[in-house]
């Protein structure tokens, strides 16, 4: 089975699906500023484009572009602002 | 705005995006075998996972594993069969 998400309006959309190692999802945000909250630890990694990352507790927001990742602690948040569409895996 | 798309029962579903040069699908294949037609085109990159892929006009199921890329031109066709959930971007 594949599960359909959505988020803010439909502006965060992804579809979920198991792996070997857990679990995955693939997504697209559209442009704007998110807030995610996190139950267990989560990799992110976009896939095509770029987005704007603050983690929780941080000061400065990091970009990451088509094939970089970057790890977030369970129980947290972190906030992403998305100038133009961009797809993402998030595997947790 | 991000397009859903469902095709095979539900058994292949992905979100579509406007890129720097294009257009992009991420999306997600269900176990199954499934026959794709092209109309211009696509890039096709396995995101997460695996699946077998038989080209139009091939005799050869080639295997494409995370990150690999396959190229299909267009007004063609391409048979794809899959043993667990897998994700790809398909840019076109």
């Amino acid at each position: 089975m594949i599960k359909e998400n959505t988020y803010f309006e439909g502006n965060v959309k992804s579809l979920g699906y198991a792996t070997e190692n857990g679990n995955s999802t693939v997504g697209v945000m559209d442009v704007g500023e998110f807030e995610f909250n996190t139950g267990g630890p989560e990799v992110m990694t976009v896939i095509e484009g770029s987005m704007l990352v603050l983690l929780a507790g941080e000061t400065h927001w990091q970009t990451f572009v088509s094939g970089q990742s970057y790890d977030v602690p369970g129980n947290s948040s972190f906030k992403v602002k998305v100038e133009s569409q961009v797809s993402y895996l998030c595997q947790y």
